[in-house]
This record gives C-alpha cells, structure tokens and sequence, in this order.
C-alpha cells in the first residue's frame, strides 16, 4: 500500500480544487455584484435607517453652513401682544383643521395670480445650506395634463394588479376607483414638486444638496398651508414609479426628480372625503 | 503504481476540503452581514437615489391607503371671491416672506397656549396611509434645554474639529460662534420633533410608516408658518449625530427617530441675520 500520492489521486485532487474554484467564481461575483448595486426597497430602507445617528465629517450644520460668509443684517419683525398671538395661532388653527385632501376637483378655472402667490410662498421655506433645491412645475395645457393622467394610471394600473394578484379580477370596480385618477384631468392646476438632488459648482462639479428631500417636503407643508388659505383644495399625490417618464415629458434636468404631485382646483360639488379623525394634541404632544 | 486513492491520499482530500471550506466560512459570513448591515452614508445615499423610479409592488399610494375602507362624507368649505382669494394669497406671502432663521432668541416666556396650538396646527398635515408618524416634545424645563444643549454642542465641536483640521486652531473664534448654541438655553420652547419609523400592528408586529419623512417634514413647513403667523422666531436646526443621546434624555421609544429641532421665542432686540437673497419666482417655477 502506497503512503504516497498516486498520479491518479493527484489529477483527481486537481480537478476537485479546479471544480470547487470555478463553483466559488459566479458566486463571488454576484457578491461583489449586490454589492456594488444592492438590491433597493425604496421607503423601506429609507425609513429604517436613521440618519441622525450617522457621522459625518464634511458637512457640518448644512442647513446652515453658507450663510458663514455672508454679512448680517438687523433682524425685525412685527411683535403681537399676548392675547394677539393666542387669537392668531388659535384662528390659524381653525383654518388648517379643515383642510382635507380632496379627490373631485372641479373643472372651474382658477386665477393664476393664486397660483403664483403660493409658490412664492413655498419658495420661502428654509433649506440645507440656503440652496432652495426645489422646483414647481405648474401644468395647465390640456393635453399635457392628459398626458400626465395616462403615465400615472399606466403606473398605477400595474401596480395595483400586481399587488392584488387575483382578488383583482374580483374587485374591479373598486379597484378602478383607485387607479382611475381623474382629477389629473378636471383639475384646472397641476403642480408637480421635483427637488433637486444635487447643483452644479462654479468649476462644473457636482455638489450634493444635503437635506434636500426635507427641504423640499418643508416648502410642500408650507405650500398647503398657503393654499388652504385660500379656498382652494389638493391632494398630497406621490406617484409611485412614474419619476422618469414625467421628467422626460416635463423636460425637467436629471438633477430634478419627482417628489410630490399637488391637483389644485375648487372642490367639486358633490365631493366626498373618507371620515377620518385626527389625533388629538395628547396624542402628538409631549412637555418636559 | 497504483490507480486507486490511497488513504493518505484520501486524508489528504479530506485535509484539504476542510480547510476551503473553513477558510470559506469567515468570507461567507462577511458578505452576509454587509448584506444585513449595509455601510450607510447617510444623507448622500438617500439624496443620490430617485425614490420614484423603483418598483413597489406592496404599497400601492400609500398615502392614502388607509382611507379605501373609511365611510365618505360630505366634504364642503368656504369659498372667496376671486379678488379675496388673491388678496389673500398676497398676504399670506407677504407674511411668511418675512420669516427668517433667527438664532438669536430672548429668554422672555412665551404663552404656552400658542405653542400648543401651532402644533395642533402641526398635526393637521397629511400623512403616508394616514399614520401621523410625528411625536413633538416640548421642552421648557431649564435643566432639560441645558442637557440638550450640552449634548448638541459636544457633537457640533467633534464635527467642526474633524472637519476643520489645522485650520480649526487658527479659527477658533469663528468656530466658537459655529458650535456654541446660546438659544439652546435661551430660548422658552424647545420643539423636538420625532419621526415615527414605524407603528406596532394589533397583531404585535412592526408595520413601516412609508413616507414617514416626507409626511413629518410636511408638519414640520406647517409648524413654521403657524409660528410665523404669530410673530415667533426659530431656526430650522437638525442636529447631527444627537439622535441616541436626545432620544435616550428624552425618554423616546424605539421607533421614534430625531428629524428636527427647533428653538421658539421671541427674537432679542439685537438679533441680526444673514444677508440672503430667495430665488425669483420665475427661478422656481415653470408653467407649462
């Protein structure tokens, strides 16, 4: 009996290295693969993490940091007596109460000049570092509003089907309430909200806009609050997976995408809103 | 010369099998905690991903999901004139245009009653599926506010050394009035405004809030322009790398993570601000 090894048992031992080598490659790759592009579930990562336990070195107070530079200027602003300000935010809170989002908008025109004020006024929101990284789209051409309406609902459609799989076949007329948007139709204003996730340096460079997505969705709050004031009536859209197709209609950079889609218009006459309740302050409010 | 594996041989395979295999192992494991944990970098990664053009099969318009099964009401609300409408839009422009970021805010007490009241206003906002994921506490014990502010400014001097290098002990002046946060004593109010990752099923289990930032930031515009209408000051700050150790004094549970912060009060007699500029409106809007 041999204590060596046999050319035989060496060719086998090759071969098996050989084998189990080659069997290793294609899952390395996939590997190195997921990792350089790992699979992505949009609010779901995004809504575990939490980004204020991350550090990070270069950007310090972005929200602020541009302002380092810049002189300053007396501050001033009307002061209310006491009473004032509790019949003031009291007031203010009556009127945001009632806002709803509403999902029949009537076809009745609406005066651009309200349009353009709210903007204005959503253009007043803070932002990271002072960069405004937002950008309304205000649609009222017809055709282009159609077009909008057949993107989403293309969209919609196939998202709906496949998360209901087969009960769909059995619930159409209901599920066509969801997807059937025809508010994108009758609405006399579309404004589409898209942030601009980075801008361009002096020297051509790509310069991140941090907190943007906050930023954008401060100015959204504010152009609400703005429009309710008004009378006018929306519905806080984000449609889902139709970003590109609409940038591309809309023309819009590749900085640009998609955060919100706001129908404006007055309510229709017979609209109807679900009976929700809000929570109460005891609910939402702590005081230490 | 023998054809057949001798036992050395066989040993020798064995030997040799084991070791890939163990030497595999620590690889192996590797790759799966980088899938589980993900380095994070935080606002980079979420401001370079376009969350609108991902596939989602599971949420489908979550913003308004809830709402499929609730009984609809009427819905009516008071309409104006056009010339109203206007005038009014005007106005409300003209108010919230004068809002700046004020980081100089007296000590004199403000009602507490307006501060309930603009978070109730807060709390009107829309939210994802209409969870409301937000949690405002408010501080105005004396101690609480210096705890924060301690904790606030400890992070703030890590991340200005860190990122200044050298330059920091040439500048330390400047730097000084960078990290060092006198409102955080100051001002009456505190608002810590939380986010709610994610609610807790009748069943037991973790239900994500999609869009839970979106929706708290929205509140957070709101909150603004109802302090704004009472002539308070704040300055939209987000502390960075506090989260644990707010959450942690505060006494937050788990799923609440820290998305803002903002000092209330009136602004002191010589409070200054930058010298900024908004974007026009033909900057932020296109209409098409």
């Amino acid at each position: 009996m041999s204590f060596f090894l046999t050319p035989v048992s060496i060719a086998f031992i090759l071969v098996l290295l050989g084998w189990i080598f080659k069997s290793e490659r294609p899952g390395k790759k996939t590997d190195d693969e997921s990792k350089t592009k790992p699979e992505y579930h949009p609010w779901v990562d995004e809504d575990l993490k939490d980004s204020t336990e991350n550090h990070q070195t270069e950007d310090v107070d972005e929200f602020h940091e541009s302002e380092e530079n810049l002189e300053h200027v007396p501050f001033s602003s009307p002061r209310f007596p006491e009473h004032e300000m509790i019949r003031r935010s009291q007031e203010f809170y009556e009127l945001l109460n009632q806002r709803r989002s509403v999902r029949f908008i009537s076809d009745e025109p609406v005066p651009r000049q309200v349009i353009d004020n709210v903007i204005k006024t959503a253009g007043t929101a803070p932002s990271g570092a002072h960069t405004e990284p937002w950008s309304f789209v205000v649609v009222q051409d017809e055709e282009v509003k159609h077009k909008i309406r057949v993107i989403i609902e293309d969209e919609e459609e196939i998202n709906y089907k496949k998360r209901m799989g087969d009960r769909w076949v059995n619930d159409l007329k209901k599920l066509r309430t969801n997807w059937i948007k025809e508010y994108l139709d009758t609405a006399p204003f579309l404004i589409l909200i898209f942030k601009k996730i980075y801008g361009i340096t002096s020297s051509g460079r790509k310069k991140t806009h941090y907190y943007n997505e906050i930023s954008v969705s401060i100015a959204c709050g504010i152009l609400l609050a703005a429009l309710q004031n008004t009378g006018l009536v929306t519905v806080t859209t984000t449609p889902l997976n139709c970003g590109p197709r609409l940038r591309t209609l809309l023309d819009r950079p590749a900085n640009e995408k998609l955060l919100m889609l706001l129908p404006v218009g007055y309510p229709r006459k017979d609209a109807t809103v679900p009976d929700l309740k809000r929570k109460t302050l005891e609910e939402i409010m702590v005081v230490v």
